[in-house]
């Protein structure tokens, strides 16, 4: 990677390194930004219910841009929930905060049932936030992240019925092995909206897009190709990505790479278990990475993050590009310092 | 690996393919086979604290016999809990059924007051129980495994108080990043128990030990470079191993094998994510592999399991050695008609 002189605006190293073209240095911004770390953010959402503040636009793009103003991220991502697009298809959803599904869905008739609204009408404050995310960010050059949670995720929670405490989903997992063509069928009802989804972000205003899977980390490999690799690809194959870069996330995904390189996607984001520098040389030219500190390290010294930082964005050089993150998202008790610190730290590289 | 004609006993079995040694087909047991899923189990425990099953000696022979007698494994494990040997240290530890430390350890000064007693005299049921199996599996030739947990995972809830809901361990993780001195003690405390608890297991008749470390995957590579791969060499090199092979189990290590590998231990257990063929190839003559069926496929039809074993043995031929087993524990709710396949379906592999 050939480092120019020139300075580039945040939405352009970001665009930029999204699609391995040279830049100056990383960008950075975290995942989960928008969070329980920052008391302003906790003051903002004292006695809201979580929907509530996703359904107030203006709310919604105040927790979003907390962020770039208080921790100076370089990236505002919208404040949002991966089950908000759920919201018009009929599935009885609430937060506890975890999504908990009033009836979880296990047979080929619920499937049926499902609706596919329009995203534009079941849920129009999310565009309408990220329109006016865009006008507050369009002459800052700052770029706007939109998102969705991925198919195989999506569907964990919905059979399962809500987050499984030891994060093994076994209703969910046993009807891989027992009922097949039920999964078929909700996967590919849930790749149709999470689709639609993102191409309506895009038209929104949203400049990269960012698919998070969760959960399909837990399977092995061949699994993995059997039931999230096609899901992934079609998503991939699908999106306006003229427009918007996608950013594939998988979390605990270190044993599935190469298939996470196959779906296609601009930006591998990957978690702090992937040896950056072997990801790197693996990845090469295909795609850029996105990563990958532990979250848990931001409680470390100020002199630590700096290296780590300074670490992480060596060891990604191999790729065609490098967007500087956490491994996974923010924790609620994270220090604010720490946080500041690793941003501080990604600026300081381009000096 | 050349197939020889003759056939073994079940410890001769075992005993050859964790040394690597030509055997006529792969040896087969489960990660908790005394467990849950036996209705026999669950009544022999009802109403019977955790702990008083694992103290009383008959209790925990009988419990260890079960899967022997009832599904036909080739191996037996001692009924007990990675806990166990903590009892003899002064840590106040209650199951709630998780391990559950009055006051987390924190300190160094902490690690200072922990106690490290013999665990003969401490814990003296274990190898009671060890004694007496011993005694009714050798004229069967049914072979006897010990266990224990690894430093790191005991830290993990030592440190944190109980399992975190979310798998992470916050307190314990960042101690990493904050209190690193601390750490390594009390890792170090560990450790020299881990060595005296198992060479007792050996001692008193144990003919396999299996170090499980449950938590250290959720390191990255450097990290776990760093706090697990010496403490597992120590543990590899002072074991009695002339007379019990090791095999180390990392939960959720498909992204370190490397780093197993380098632990010098006799056989590698690896969790359902991990591609066995592929892990085979890497790990070649260096060490005996064993797993890796995903606990969530024994719901599956019978005729899928045989197939996934055939796969599995297959797979694990590059290898020097190989012992069926799950890549995770047995889980409650499992069908006693799936682990019994399984296990048919390994014999019949010398068919």
């Amino acid at each position: 990677m050939t480092k120019p002189r020139q300075t580039f605006s945040c939405s352009e190293r970001m665009l930029r390194a999204c699609r391995g073209e040279p830049v100056d240095r990383p960008p950075v911004w975290l995942m989960r930004q928008a969070g329980r770390y920052l008391p302003e953010y906790r003051q903002l959402r004292e006695g809201v219910p979580f929907l509530d503040s996703c359904r107030n636009v203006e709310h919604a793009v105040e927790l979003s841009l907390q962020p770039l103003r208080l921790v100076g991220t370089e990236a505002v991502i919208l404040f949002s929930d991966i089950f908000v697009p759920m919201l018009g298809t009929g599935v009885d959803l609430d937060f506890q905060p975890g999504p908990v599904i009033a009836e979880p869905i296990r047979t080929e008739a619920q499937v049926a049932r499902l609706r596919l609204p329009d995203p534009r009408e079941s849920v129009p404050f999310v565009f309408d936030a990220l329109r006016a995310l865009r006008a507050e960010l369009a002459p800052q050059a700052i770029p706007l992240i939109g998102f969705a949670g991925a198919p195989f995720t999506l569907a964990a929670y919905l059979v399962e019925g809500r987050g499984d405490p030891k994060n093994s989903f076994p209703v969910f997992r046993r009807a891989m092995y027992r009922n097949p063509e039920f999964l078929r069928a909700l996967l590919a009802r849930l790749t149709e909206l999470t689709i639609t989804y993102l191409n309506a972000q895009i038209d929104a205003g949203a400049q990269v897009v960012q698919l998070f899977d969760t959960w399909s980390g837990i399977l092995g490999v061949a699994d993995y190709r059997e039931w999230v690799l096609p899901v992934h690809r079609e998503i991939a194959s699908k999106l306006d990505r003229r427009r918007a870069p996608l950013i594939l996330y998988v979390r605990d995904g270190a044993h599935v790479l190469d298939e996470m390189i196959e779906a296609g996607a601009d930006v591998l984001s990957v978690d702090w278990r992937v040896d950056l520098g072997a990801a790197a040389r693996r990845v090469g030219a295909r795609a850029s990475l996105q990563g990958n500190l532990d979250p848990h390290a931001l409680v470390a010294p100020r002199d630590y993050l700096f290296e780590a930082v300074r670490a992480l964005a060596a060891a990604a050089a191999p790729a065609r590009g490098h967007i500087l993150n956490l491994g996974h998202g923010c924790l609620p008790d994270t220090p604010v310092e720490g946080v500041r610190s690793f941003i501080e730290a990604a600026k300081s590289l381009g000096a």
